[in-house]
């Protein structure tokens, strides 16, 4: 009898238990169901970008994806593999066909895409812009590089390298907003705050190494005193490195970059570039993600979401800059 | 033996359901450890305001508390009650002593509290600045609104109105940075949008609705044919409002005004005012305390933040306007 006695306390004993840890469980609902950041693995997010093999996109690709780490749901990338408007609205319309939790947008155009991207919003898809916006768009929010202010921070970077004196130039695309933007920020800060530097010329590099690389030895020729080039993209960064090697003028005349591609790192680690500017793609994609998902989870400010002209999300972020130099340039060629 | 049998198999039975259990939760770790954004309730992030008892201020609290309900982590709200720097500095001090996770801070004014920023940040405190900046400041980021943006947005509204024609005046502070590019926007806009449109005077209303109302009178007896008045602070547009309705001229002159404080809304749902710009108040609170977040997580492109002249965060983080109109007036209410 005492050893059935035994069992009996026992059998109670853990059954006790066992009935204790259901009931702590009911009490306590999954923590995910009601606290944290956090979606399903089912959601899936899609990048949609152009000239979609660009090493340029891969930082961005990276923070999307890693957001989605972070949020515990899914992404995609889907590019036109040109930079071609039409092949970029077919990649689009076959997103929008997946109703997916959100759709990140860089546009190749910014007008274009507009009827598209409308398209995807009033089907009730998440739309945000990165880098490249469409600001006639219903699209909910921008993410991207202010130029205006890119520029001026070339402005103050060219000021210290040249001690706060001498003639300068810029290589620049006249004809497309994002250049003029840049090169007015420059133009702006050197005017109004270094009234012993010029902007001597302003010239169309094409987006182009080589063209690029002739129009600085037309500078060098024609303003022989000229001490910075700012060129506002990267083939125009790399055409002038190019032609100061050249005329053996490295480290007589300071030059200042965009963007990190391999060949204005290589010219930055040499020293013949003084330094890039490194947009905030990392960031674009990060907070691309973090802000569709939180449209897709209604974690807006309620009432503004039932009211008209609507701003659930800020409308604009300034990912910022980084100056890149011989000191950082290392952590550059990660990407 | 039966019985003892049946006892035995139910233990047995019993204890395998536990061993069960009790592997099936070793193998899976707490989902919150590994995926999901979430932190710790004894994570306290303080929000620093000046003037803290203002209504202004509950909407961005709302959403620092929402977001700190999403991450599960903690809150407090400390403020000078003053409009003193030296008390908000000693605020912010105390709030430091505290070694927070993080802090969010409104800057009474650009310059004076910048030491006391960086003496956070360099303490290795996360700060950022929401709805008035220090730009010089160490602290890693600022949301609010683009007050040029927001000027933008009163011309395209007052140009809806009059049917893109008409004499228009703006009453702002024209010593206070903001109110400038307010002011800005708005003639910059119409100007350059809308040729058959005219700003023909900007007046000085002290930030006070007597004197705006006075001034509104002798704007009215000067300029007979006015027919539209961009007030870019409350209680501007609320003197404006008392004039108007005391010259009988309601519906005759159309008013635009800015924030959400009670009088304003009053003013619109009488339809005196035609509509009022709202902050993005709630989405300031709200991503401060999801950058803080991801600062104290280091949830931030890891290379960047090994180098120089960081930019972990987006810098600049433009929050929005929404139009408030007597549509809309009842949702603001609820602030």
């Amino acid at each position: 009898m005492r050893k059935l006695l035994f069992v009996y306390v026992a059998l109670i004993g853990i059954f006790m238990i066992y009935v204790y840890q259901f009931h702590f469980k009911e009490v306590t609902p999954n923590p995910w169901d009601t606290q944290g950041l956090q979606g399903d693995i089912n959601e899936i997010y899609i990048m949609v970008t152009f000239q979609s093999g660009m090493d340029y996109w891969k930082s961005s690709l990276k923070g999307f994806e890693d957001a989605a780490q972070s949020l515990n749901v899914s992404v995609e990338y889907r590019g036109a593999t040109q930079y071609d408007i039409q092949e970029q609205i077919t990649v689009l319309e076959q997103a929008i066909a997946k109703n997916p939790a959100g759709i990140a947008v860089s546009a190749i155009d910014p007008f274009d895409l507009t009827e598209t991207i409308d398209k995807a919003v009033d089907a009730g898809i998440p739309v945000v812009l990165f880098d490249s916006g469409a600001a006639e768009s219903k699209a909910h929010s921008f993410l991207g590089t202010n130029n205006y202010n890119a520029g001026v921070t070339a402005a103050h970077e060219m000021s210290k390298l040249l001690n706060e004196e001498g003639e300068v130039a810029v290589i620049t695309l006249p004809n497309q907003l994002n250049h003029q933007e840049r090169t007015k920020g420059f133009q702006d800060t050197l005017e109004e705050e270094y009234p012993n530097m010029q902007v001597v010329a302003i010239e169309d590099g094409q987006g182009d190494s080589l063209f690029s690389r002739n129009v600085a030895h037309q500078l060098m020729k024609e303003y022989p005193q000229i001490s910075g080039i700012f060129a506002t993209e990267a083939n125009g960064g790399v055409g002038v490195g190019d032609a100061i090697r050249l005329e053996k003028r490295v480290g007589d005349i300071q030059i200042i970059s965009f963007d990190t591609d391999k060949g204005t790192l290589d010219l930055v680690d040499e020293g013949i570039i003084s330094a890039t500017l490194a947009q905030g793609t990392w960031n674009m994609g990060y907070w691309s993600l973090v802000y569709l998902f939180h449209l897709q989870h209604d974690l807006t400010e309620p009432q503004i979401l039932q009211t008209r002209d609507t701003a659930p999300l800020p409308l604009y972020v300034d990912t910022g800059i980084t100056i890149v130099t011989d000191e950082n340039v290392d952590y550059y060629y990660a990407d």
